[in-house]
């Protein structure tokens, strides 16, 4: 009989920047208890997942083990780490702990699924741990972009692990707490089995910078803006929200939120009491009737998304409130990669309304809320691990932070999503592959990734649609011709007459011909006519079209 | 009676980077004789283009004006500049005219159109002129990323203007000529009417670099690599695929050119004179028995295209060639907004097999072909115009450019695609707004990008569709049951019911309590089933599809 093994596994996060969703275990092997550290979202594009709402991950692999997992703990707010708690509390059944702030933002989530809010239990920081199953859990804080980031502490048996969470290196975060070297070095002192360790920033070469030396340069742009001045940042980057605030009130305007996510991560934050003497602000209804160069907004969308205030202001008056020649626009923010062409397109679209548009580039009025290179080192150094496992990256950024673990004189294992790793002995092994992927919230619905409703809905917008619809008596006599419908394609092509009436014309023909052991058989049938249509349609207009067959058979 | 004005209108370029046409014109208003400078394609991306092929100006304005077009003139054979020339050569019918460089690539995409080589026509550059009716155009070579770029030099009995086209200011170019800023002091010393001016790195703040600063650096890298070395750049930056070989060559490495474009470009630059003593290749069949550490692959797919080589090999084996651990991947190159997702894919492809790559977040690798602006204050500088027009660029660049201009003493003016300018007088006037646009290429077809067809693919793709077939027999009474086919949908929803069944179930309702005149009416009854599909639809699985509807009557 074999003895107790730690193990780790990522579900989600080790191999994009996303769906964050981390299991660890302790126990006989396939006995193991289980914790889960942060249930995340990731988000879709036109490019892969068009028409999906969210990203989930897929937690078959727990859903089958709900009676071994204990807790899940999350590590702060962000939509990566947070968005899917709820969708998936019924599945697993497990209480939900975080610190206040991320537990606000859980509740809300809960309660739109009409969980109560027992569901999430607030954790006091470090020393306070909790105990679930085997395992001891402790919530340091550390700084990110976000109140009350946390890395956790997990103790079991076999010794102690430390997950950073998101993280960087801030003395001075404006919100929440700063980094604390001297406290990561005392919960170190006793030896860490393993650290499991936040990559985003691995390539990014200098020492990150502190939120803190955003705001002077923020202040001077708002001094030299005659018009109106607007900024956006992430809503839950609430202590750049603060500094923009207190910019735009030294520069004597009143502040206005815009936005359903800035007012609401900026009401949690006062609630938990993590955000104190923010500036007042006016309402949007009031913000119409202050002059523009007394009025600063502050508003959501800074990756250009098409709903969030910035698209909308963009596309003209929004609230009352119209942008024109003089005002400032602001990105207090960076571009996911990804992102690109929706913020393009709404500076284009503010360039059109003779609105200064101002960003990053200058690199003065954003910080990053991840640690950069020479950040990861020190926390190496912190906390001296048996182990790195590199976490929260693409693998282009596990593998950098594998090398550079290497490079520090430390043992690493790069390990993507369903790689189990044992932790029990002094080196870590590879003990599973499970299978892990993608979960589609469509609209209400689950699908999967692989189900092939996302590939068709892909075919058909790249190759457009034709629909065919065939008649047969109960003699299986083609009743009429066949009937074309198309969607999403050339209406006429290189013979100028309508690609509707070329295709009836070709696929009633093709009936005429084909012999009666076809007629009477519909999947023959159908692949004739979709082989017919597309012949078809690549000789008039170029293309092969998607072709759905609807074959109808009149019964006496 | 009017006398003869100067005309200036951008079709397309002034508003976006990509589809560059510039119109010039001269004589009686409603009367002048045209040039077409450039005439290039844009390209199309899965978020508002899925499914294009490419995307081209709209024309209209000139087709119907052919007989006052004397001549289309090509800056350079850089695709957003040449790529439509071939397309709409019949419909202009106009001599094109390039220097020999890009006349090569022009005349391949003239015979790919069955057009003869002498549709293109060579010219020697500056001093020698074409006459094109009342104007006098001549080639002045100016230093960009592709051979022999030029600058035009149109003079009209108004005056002389300059078109830039794409430039920067580079000395040592490599291959091709390297800007004379004494050649166009000389050429503006009588005066200039107007600078139409590169606009693309109007947000650059740095002097722009040489291309000679990029082959010490990649030398360096290539002879660390201890496996095989593979680098992707623009095929058509010829100076950068030659640096390339001759870095591959120094390190004693057989050098092949992979990648169509690839050979097209260096064999154009070599059999057209400007491409001397580029080193000897080997074919990618011979490339398979060379050992990798001896090798250096130059392939095409900078962009992460996914037809191109570097897909080809981040895919797996590609001409006999798998890369593996210890082998280096370099992007020569930037990527244009809007690509990331693509070159980010390939590039954790390439980290899955080992490959370390390296791209120009250093700033070594790679330097851009235009001006920054410190090259376009010079630019204004030299050529002192009255007025500086900014092109090829969006509506940012072109605002940013007219700052630019202000803050140099200039006249400027922000003409966009379709503002048509007077520059007959001492202040350019708006003369006139002409509707512009974009016409797709969708496998042989052109369709106008307000036609509706992508709009439909987009749709699809975002929303699912549902087909629905309802047969109705002499007496108007349905003959059987509506019925339905989805495609892009989930298949189960809510009442765990399959979901066809469910809109079927609902439609046939429908048509049970659908009273006689909205039976006898396709429009009303159509209608009447699309919205009962929707609805339904989003009961199930929250989501209102796309819905076709395909009503058969039978008659007797």
């Amino acid at each position: 009989m074999s003895s107790e093994r730690m193990i780790y596994l990522p579900l989600g996060g080790a191999g994009e920047i996303g769906m964050n969703a981390y299991v660890y275990g302790y126990g006989k092997p396939g006995k193991e208890r289980l914790i889960l550290v942060d249930l995340g979202v990731a988000f879709p594009d036109m490019d892969t997942t068009p028409g999906v709402d969210l990203i989930l991950p897929d937690i078959q692999w727990l859903k089958e083990r709900k009676n071994q997992l204990e807790a899940v703990f999350i590590t702060h707010a962000h939509e990566d780490h947070v968005g899917a708690v709820a969708q998936y509390y019924d599945q697993l059944g497990a209480p939900v702990y975080a610190r206040a702030f991320t537990a606000n933002i859980a509740r809300q989530k809960m309660a739109e699924f009409g969980h109560s809010e027992k569901a999430v239990t607030i954790v006091a920081p470090w020393p306070e741990v909790v105990v679930a199953g085997p395992f001891k859990v402790g919530f340091v804080p550390i700084s990110h972009s976000i109140p009350e980031s946390s890395g956790l502490v997990i103790d079991c048996p076999h010794g102690r692990l430390v997950h950073s969470g998101d993280f960087k290196v801030d003395l001075e975060p404006g919100v929440g707490e700063p980094f604390d070297a001297g406290l990561w070095k005392e919960i170190s002192a006793s030896g860490v089995k393993a650290l499991m360790c936040d990559s985003t920033n691995v390539f990014s070469p200098l020492k990150g910078r502190s939120e803190s030396g955003v705001g002077p340069e923020i202040e001077k742009l708002v001094a030299g803006c005659k018009g109106m001045f607007i900024a956006t940042t992430f809503a839950s980057n609430v202590a750049r929200v603060k500094t923009l605030a207190e910019a735009g009130k030294r520069a004597g305007r009143s502040v206005c939120l815009m936005g359903r996510a800035m007012q609401r991560m900026v009401e949690a934050a006062i609630e938990t009491g993590v955000l104190k003497g923010f500036p007042n602000t006016v309402s949007p209804e009031d913000a119409t009737g202050i002059p523009r160069e007394s009025l600063m907004l502050i508003v959501t969308g800074s990756q250009g998304e098409r709903r969030a205030a910035s698209a909308q202001l963009a596309n003209g008056k929004y609230r009352g409130i119209t942008l024109k020649e003089g005002d400032t626009f602001l990105f207090s923010s960076k571009t996911i990669p990804g992102n690109e062409r929706g913020v393009i397109r709404i500076v284009n679209q503010f360039s059109e309304m003779g609105v200064d548009v101002v960003d990053d580039s200058s690199g003065l009025y954003h910080v990053s809320g991840h640690a950069n290179r020479p950040d990861l080192d020190l926390m190496h150094e912190l906390i001296k691990p048996q182990v790195v496992i590199p976490m929260h990256g693409e693998h282009r950024h596990l593998r950098e932070h594998v090398k550079l673990a290497d490079s520090n004189g430390l043992q690493s294992v790069l390990a993507v999503n369903g790689m189990m790793v044992d932790l029990s002995g002094n080196k870590p092994k590879v003990a599973a592959y499970i299978e892990t992927g993608r979960t589609y919230l469509d609209g209400s619905s689950k699908i999967g990734a692989l189900d092939g409703v996302v590939r068709d809905r892909i075919r058909m917008a790249l190759n457009g649609h034709v629909m065919i619809n065939v008649i047969l008596d109960e003699d299986d006599e083609p009743l009429g011709e066949p009937w074309c419908e198309i969607k999403g394609l050339a209406e006429t092509g290189n013979s100028r007459a309508p690609l509707v009436d070329v295709l009836e014309e070709d696929l009633s023909q093709y009936l005429g011909r084909a012999n009666a052991k076809t007629i009477k058989d519909d999947d023959k049938l159908e692949e004739g006519l979709r082989q017919v249509a597309r012949k078809s349609a690549m000789t008039e207009i170029g293309k092969k079209p998607e072709v759905s067959v609807i074959i109808s058979r009149l019964s006496a």
